[in-house]
Protein backbone atom coordinates (compact mmCIF):
# COMPACT_ATOMS: atom_id res chain seq x y z
CA UNK A 1 0.00 0.00 0.00
CA UNK A 2 2.73 2.45 0.29
CA UNK A 3 2.85 2.89 -3.12
CA UNK A 4 -0.54 3.80 -3.66
CA UNK A 5 0.29 6.33 -0.78
CA UNK A 6 3.24 7.62 -2.59
CA UNK A 7 1.02 7.62 -5.75
CA UNK A 8 -1.10 10.43 -3.93
CA UNK A 9 1.52 11.96 -2.47
CA UNK A 10 3.43 12.81 -5.68
CA UNK A 11 -0.09 13.38 -7.82
CA UNK A 12 -1.11 15.93 -5.18
CA UNK A 13 2.45 17.93 -5.37
CA UNK A 14 2.54 17.99 -9.06
CA UNK A 15 0.07 20.93 -9.09
CA UNK A 16 0.98 24.37 -8.62
CA UNK A 17 -1.86 25.21 -6.49
CA UNK A 18 -1.58 22.35 -4.23
CA UNK A 19 2.35 23.41 -3.93
CA UNK A 20 1.07 26.66 -3.01
CA UNK A 21 -1.26 25.56 -0.09
CA UNK A 22 1.48 23.44 0.89
CA UNK A 23 3.42 26.41 1.27
CA UNK A 24 1.46 28.22 3.03
CA UNK A 25 0.15 25.34 5.39
CA UNK A 26 3.89 24.37 6.53
CA UNK A 27 3.73 27.93 7.71
CA UNK A 28 1.05 27.54 10.07
CA UNK A 29 -2.79 25.89 10.43
CA UNK A 30 -5.06 28.39 8.02
CA UNK A 31 -8.56 28.34 8.09
CA UNK A 32 -10.21 27.13 4.28
CA UNK A 33 -10.92 31.04 3.66
CA UNK A 34 -7.46 32.01 4.54
CA UNK A 35 -6.05 29.09 2.26
CA UNK A 36 -8.81 30.39 -0.60
CA UNK A 37 -7.25 33.89 -0.39
CA UNK A 38 -4.04 34.13 -2.32
CA UNK A 39 -5.82 32.35 -5.51
CA UNK A 40 -7.79 33.82 -8.17
CA UNK A 41 -10.43 30.67 -7.61
CA UNK A 42 -14.01 29.53 -6.53
CA UNK A 43 -14.50 27.86 -3.27
CA UNK A 44 -15.26 24.65 -4.64
CA UNK A 45 -12.51 24.59 -6.57
CA UNK A 46 -9.91 25.11 -3.71
CA UNK A 47 -12.27 22.44 -1.47
CA UNK A 48 -11.34 20.12 -4.11
CA UNK A 49 -7.78 21.04 -4.47
CA UNK A 50 -7.69 20.32 -0.13
CA UNK A 51 -9.66 17.01 -0.59
CA UNK A 52 -7.09 15.89 -3.18
CA UNK A 53 -4.18 17.12 -0.37
CA UNK A 54 -6.39 15.16 2.11
CA UNK A 55 -6.84 11.88 0.59
CA UNK A 56 -2.71 12.28 -0.13
CA UNK A 57 -2.40 12.50 3.92
CA UNK A 58 -0.91 15.80 3.24
CA UNK A 59 -3.61 17.72 5.09
CA UNK A 60 -5.95 17.15 8.29
CA UNK A 61 -9.18 19.38 8.61
CA UNK A 62 -11.11 19.90 11.75
CA UNK A 63 -14.06 21.78 12.44
CA UNK A 64 -15.15 24.10 14.99
CA UNK A 65 -18.41 26.05 14.45
CA UNK A 66 -18.36 27.12 11.21
CA UNK A 67 -14.66 27.51 10.83
CA UNK A 68 -12.91 24.49 9.14
CA UNK A 69 -8.97 24.47 9.90
CA UNK A 70 -6.55 23.16 7.95
CA UNK A 71 -2.69 21.63 8.95
CA UNK A 72 0.41 20.20 7.34
CA UNK A 73 0.68 16.43 8.11
CA UNK A 74 4.48 16.44 7.52
CA UNK A 75 4.89 13.04 8.24
CA UNK A 76 3.66 12.66 4.59
CA UNK A 77 5.81 15.61 3.45
CA UNK A 78 8.67 13.25 5.16
CA UNK A 79 7.70 9.87 3.07
CA UNK A 80 7.90 11.25 -0.35
CA UNK A 81 11.23 12.79 0.84
CA UNK A 82 12.69 9.30 2.13
CA UNK A 83 11.88 8.35 -1.25
CA UNK A 84 13.82 10.84 -3.31
CA UNK A 85 16.36 10.46 -0.29
CA UNK A 86 16.81 6.95 -1.32
CA UNK A 87 17.10 6.86 -4.45
CA UNK A 88 19.87 9.60 -4.92
CA UNK A 89 21.67 7.46 -2.31
CA UNK A 90 21.58 4.37 -4.59
CA UNK A 91 23.08 6.79 -6.82
CA UNK A 92 25.72 8.41 -5.09
CA UNK A 93 26.73 4.40 -3.74
CA UNK A 94 27.06 3.26 -7.54
CA UNK A 95 29.39 6.59 -8.54
CA UNK A 96 31.57 5.61 -5.60
CA UNK A 97 31.83 1.94 -6.80
CA UNK A 98 32.55 3.44 -10.11
CA UNK A 99 35.11 5.47 -8.62
CA UNK A 100 36.90 3.25 -6.97
CA UNK A 101 36.71 1.07 -10.07
CA UNK A 102 38.31 3.54 -11.76
CA UNK A 103 41.09 3.81 -8.86
CA UNK A 104 41.74 0.41 -8.88
CA UNK A 105 42.18 0.09 -12.48
CA UNK B 1 9.44 27.96 -15.42
CA UNK B 2 10.85 26.25 -11.65
CA UNK B 3 6.96 25.57 -11.08
CA UNK B 4 6.52 23.87 -14.26
CA UNK B 5 9.44 21.99 -14.12
CA UNK B 6 8.10 20.80 -10.37
CA UNK B 7 4.44 19.82 -11.87
CA UNK B 8 5.91 17.74 -14.42
CA UNK B 9 8.81 15.81 -11.80
CA UNK B 10 6.37 15.33 -9.41
CA UNK B 11 3.85 13.82 -12.00
CA UNK B 12 6.07 11.58 -13.45
CA UNK B 13 6.70 10.35 -10.43
CA UNK B 14 2.98 9.75 -9.35
CA UNK B 15 3.24 6.55 -10.80
CA UNK B 16 4.64 3.09 -9.72
CA UNK B 17 6.46 1.76 -12.95
CA UNK B 18 7.68 5.32 -13.71
CA UNK B 19 8.94 5.07 -9.87
CA UNK B 20 10.18 1.77 -10.56
CA UNK B 21 12.12 2.78 -13.54
CA UNK B 22 13.95 5.72 -11.72
CA UNK B 23 15.04 3.43 -9.12
CA UNK B 24 16.19 0.55 -11.59
CA UNK B 25 18.28 3.77 -13.24
CA UNK B 26 19.60 4.83 -9.76
CA UNK B 27 21.74 1.59 -10.19
CA UNK B 28 23.19 2.20 -13.42
CA UNK B 29 21.94 3.19 -17.06
CA UNK B 30 20.27 0.51 -18.81
CA UNK B 31 19.21 -0.51 -22.23
CA UNK B 32 14.88 0.15 -23.12
CA UNK B 33 14.77 -3.65 -23.14
CA UNK B 34 16.39 -3.81 -19.96
CA UNK B 35 14.07 -1.39 -18.10
CA UNK B 36 11.11 -3.33 -19.73
CA UNK B 37 12.21 -6.57 -18.27
CA UNK B 38 10.43 -6.42 -15.14
CA UNK B 39 7.13 -5.29 -16.20
CA UNK B 40 4.61 -7.19 -17.84
CA UNK B 41 3.85 -4.34 -20.48
CA UNK B 42 4.43 -3.41 -23.95
CA UNK B 43 7.38 -1.97 -25.46
CA UNK B 44 5.07 1.26 -26.51
CA UNK B 45 3.77 1.39 -23.00
CA UNK B 46 7.22 1.32 -21.55
CA UNK B 47 8.54 4.01 -24.07
CA UNK B 48 5.73 6.32 -23.09
CA UNK B 49 6.61 5.97 -19.49
CA UNK B 50 9.97 6.83 -20.71
CA UNK B 51 8.91 9.97 -22.59
CA UNK B 52 7.01 11.04 -19.57
CA UNK B 53 10.53 10.41 -17.22
CA UNK B 54 12.14 12.67 -20.17
CA UNK B 55 9.91 15.33 -20.32
CA UNK B 56 10.50 16.14 -16.48
CA UNK B 57 13.95 15.96 -17.30
CA UNK B 58 14.62 12.56 -14.62
CA UNK B 59 16.33 10.43 -17.70
CA UNK B 60 18.52 11.50 -20.13
CA UNK B 61 18.17 8.09 -23.29
CA UNK B 62 20.92 8.23 -26.09
CA UNK B 63 21.33 5.94 -28.95
CA UNK B 64 23.81 3.83 -30.20
CA UNK B 65 23.69 1.55 -33.20
CA UNK B 66 19.97 -0.11 -32.54
CA UNK B 67 20.12 0.69 -28.95
CA UNK B 68 18.68 3.25 -26.94
CA UNK B 69 20.34 3.54 -23.38
CA UNK B 70 18.26 5.44 -20.46
CA UNK B 71 20.11 7.37 -17.53
CA UNK B 72 19.05 8.79 -14.51
CA UNK B 73 19.42 12.61 -14.15
CA UNK B 74 19.98 13.05 -10.37
CA UNK B 75 19.52 17.03 -10.82
CA UNK B 76 16.32 16.94 -11.24
CA UNK B 77 15.59 14.05 -8.39
CA UNK B 78 17.51 16.65 -6.30
CA UNK B 79 14.60 19.30 -7.14
CA UNK B 80 11.79 17.35 -6.18
CA UNK B 81 14.11 16.77 -3.08
CA UNK B 82 14.75 19.99 -2.24
CA UNK B 83 10.85 21.32 -2.32
CA UNK B 84 9.98 18.65 0.35
CA UNK B 85 12.96 19.66 2.37
CA UNK B 86 12.35 23.30 2.19
CA UNK B 87 9.03 22.71 2.88
CA UNK B 88 9.81 20.62 6.29
CA UNK B 89 12.40 23.25 7.27
CA UNK B 90 9.87 25.73 7.11
CA UNK B 91 7.00 23.42 9.34
CA UNK B 92 10.18 22.74 11.98
CA UNK B 93 10.62 26.11 12.17
CA UNK B 94 7.35 27.19 12.45
CA UNK B 95 7.70 24.19 15.38
CA UNK B 96 10.74 26.16 17.21
CA UNK B 97 9.24 29.35 17.16
CA UNK B 98 5.68 27.76 18.74
CA UNK B 99 8.47 25.90 21.38
CA UNK B 100 10.12 29.19 22.59
CA UNK B 101 6.78 30.81 22.77
CA UNK B 102 5.37 28.25 25.12
CA UNK B 103 8.65 28.68 27.28
CA UNK B 104 8.70 32.11 28.00
CA UNK B 105 4.88 31.94 28.78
Amino acid sequence: MVNHRLDRLFHALADPTRRAMVERLCRGPASVSELKEPFAMSLPAVVGHLKVLEEAGLVTTSKQGRTRTCQIEPNALRQAEQWLAGQRTEWERKLDRLGTLLEET
